[in-house]
């Protein structure tokens, strides 16, 4: 408790926990980006609504910039903390506080983890549709802060589409309540949805009212194996018309090898440059003979290679885990991330231009691709070589980033589909927002944070 | 032309189409509400983006009010030009631009009605699914500036769920491309979220791009005669627990018989305090013998007195009439509306509270009660004796909606469900929104229309 400043804020707010350890500012100061060197001030974990709004409100009469903090799982940056800034953690804010079964509705605090909201719908026979990879370690108020996007997009929407309401802190230590839980309000802004996908810049995040829904019937996960990648849309337009799909992503088998080197079982005999992994409802017979019409339909244009369908849910478990284990299996080589966007209309276009610039541009380094095909979403994550300079490989890949982003303005993409822009992308908003739009987004943000104190330099410069 | 400004704004804008004749005036310058003498300087029909940009920019130039315009079904006086306002029809902008079979989105102009939207999308084999009353006058623009609601969210949502993207004209004349179709774009503040349900004070809305999706199996309407009040919350849950409902709206029996007056056909011998009338899936055995057991069980528990299926497109029509017509039937009594909502689960509590106060309030007037109860949303109309003068008529009734608001603050519900706050719930924003709210509200107006021109006095005062 060096900094003078943390006596005032203790005083601000008693029996705040506090951690300082340098150990401790390393954790909670950085994101799962590694770009940039950890330096708060010291880390806040509150534990209750109170102890966040007394936090805040020290924060503004001392003009300490604060960064809202949950799981820290974010790939954009936008939960850095470089800059002295102090951290907020939600992370002891980590409980459901009320269920209700006429409303369908699931209030929680922000740091509970996705994976406990999960668990948490599932005891009361419900579900919450939103998931993704990061479910163990992510919060819901960061899966908010960003709009996660995630897995089951195709079916259920992003996070956006399953918030009844939000409890928000303002940095002037003012808690409002937005929506309260209404399916209908028509008073006013609605500020619960500017505060969805926000990046932490708005307000903190302290408490959620998820929607939930019924749990779908058992489903079926099936592996195809395809021979390139400009089949990948007819693919997926066979699929889609027959069935109603919960998934459809896509991998390459670069990105295969790397989980089959971390444990996973290879799927297939032969080696397929790509492949997708589906799930769509069984159990009725009518959904199985449409899926193996798809498929036999696939086959016979030459689209499919091999295909294999879950006889289990360990296999279905199995067959996930060939798509979901990537980003781990891929850590280790420091990969630089694209998370792009364009309209599914707009993919095929938009893949074959993309794949040409991206094999121009990276002979030297192993991209693997995947992504959310059926929501138009496309992951590129280029892998350092262990003998590149981190900050040549930064250079490099920022060039093509450049590029990329004028292939996106022109398609009326997004640079960042799910992740967010934070530190990582701000670079490169302009090419999917203009000028006037970015003007009105810093004068929004000087109404809600005049000092500019909240979560700074993240999204854009003021 | 005798206002020297209209010279200025056809060299602004040279070929506008305006309309100044004391008749125009009248017709444009209001809504449904009737409470505002029309006042417009003008009318200006622009039939362009670029006219649109061309008229905001010379308002914004010479400090003129600008008020938005579609189709003027509104409610609650957001439309409504009582103060020399330019009034900016887009009534001439009322086509379709675009159908994506891939993305499976319509892109149309402001002006267009939401039936022309709902035939357009019908002639390519989808539904935009959002429906009124009012379909063929309001203005898609319009539906999306209060986030329309009406008669099937129970299934489908809000207005707010089926935009994927939208154009707006800000008042300094900039076009901004808001989303722009996009499934997944997480690259800083979701304006097009914003804007939705922002009545026009934030930008004006010149072309947006709707979701669309598959039409649903044929349907079944059920009309249920109810014997009290209290079973009505017992019944929606005994059929929400076995159907998938597309719709659930109740009224009561003064509202049936001023429908009956205007010529609809009585759907029982006998006379019953309430009903409710129900659509759901049918086709399926299924899905009718649940439907029956639905029924079987309310009628058991007294629920539920009596009730009829339709058995045919033209019979259904019918009992829907029954239910729509109710507006339009009491429309000659110069109605005094409530549009509110809460949680469903606190739905039979505030009924109860709600059906006293106003049973106290209005010993002396008819009161009509209708609404969307599957969504919480009830809509209360006091009809005005032709013997009470306006004046008197409006001071009794803003005395119970006082009360009335302080009833919905207690149970965390809103002022405006699905009408918008406009200007006749101006003065009761802070039973719903808080006050920190209601001054960040103000601030993202000005963030958006520094000068204050843009549809003013509309939500809140400045």
């Amino acid at each position: 408790m060096t900094d003078p400043r943390l006596d005032s804020l203790l005083l601000a707010c008693p029996g705040l926990r506090l951690k300082t350890d340098p150990a401790d500012l390393e954790h909670y100061g950085r994101d799962w980006t590694r770009r940039w060197t950890p330096a708060p001030l010291a880390i806040a974990l509150p534990g209750t609504v109170e102890e966040v709004q007394a936090i805040l409100r020290w924060a503004t009469a001392q003009g300490v910039a604060v960064v809202p903090s949950g799981g820290r799982t974010g790939l954009s940056g936008g939960a850095v903390a470089a800059h002295g800034e102090l951290v907020l953690s939600l992370e002891r804010m980590n409980r459901p506080l009320a269920f209700d079964a006429v409303d369908r509705t699931l209030t929680v605090q922000a740091g509970m983890a996705l994976e406990a909201v999960h668990n948490t719908a599932l005891e009361h026979g419900l579900i919450y549709p939103v998931d993704f990879a990061a479910r163990g370690s992510c919060s819901i108020g960061g899966n908010i802060a960003t709009n996660a996007g995630g897995i089951r997009v195709i079916r259920y929407g992003n996070t956006r589409e399953w918030i009844a309401g939000l409890k928000v802190v303002t940095m002037a230590g003012e808690l409002v309540e937005l929506n309260k839980g209404l399916i209908k309000n028509s008073s006013g802004y609605d500020f619960r949805q500017l505060l969805i996908g926000s990046e932490g810049t708005l307000g903190v995040i302290v408490e959620a009212t998820l929607k939930l829904t019924d749990p779908p019937p058992a489903s079926n996960v099936m592996l195809l194996a395809l021979p390139s990648f400009e089949v990948l849309m007819q693919v997926f337009a066979a699929f889609r018309e027959r069935l109603q799909l919960q998934a459809f992503e896509f991998f390459t088998d670069r990105a295969l090898e790397h989980v089959l080197a971390h444990g996973a079982q290879a799927p297939f005999d032969e080696v397929h440059p790509y492949y997708v992994v589906t799930e769509f409802a069984a159990g009725d017979g009518a959904q199985e003979a449409a899926a193996m019409a798809a498929f036999e339909d696939c086959m016979e244009h030459g689209w499919v290679s091999d295909g294999v369908v879950s006889q289990s849910d360990a296999q279905a478990a199995q067959l996930w885990r060939l798509r979901e284990g990537i980003t781990e299996a891929v850590a280790r080589y420091k990969p630089y991330k694209n998370d792009v966007s364009v309209r599914i209309s707009a993919m095929p276009a938009f893949l074959a231009e993309t794949q040409a610039l991206i094999g121009q541009a990276y002979p030297q380094f192993e991209v693997v691709w995947f992504g959310h095909i059926g929501d138009g979403n496309l992951h590129i994550n280029v892998l350092k070589p262990d003998e590149t300079a981190d900050a040549e490989f930064l250079t490099q890949c920022e060039h093509v980033t450049k590029l990329l982003a004028g292939v996106l303005a022109r398609f009326d993409g997004s640079i960042s589909a799910e992740h967010g822009i934070g530190l990582v992308k701000k670079g490169y908003l302009d090419s999917t927002r203009s000028a006037p739009e970015i003007a009105l987004m810093k004068a929004v943000k000087r109404a809600f944070d005049p000092q500019a104190l909240l979560n700074p330099g993240k999204v854009f410069d003021l």
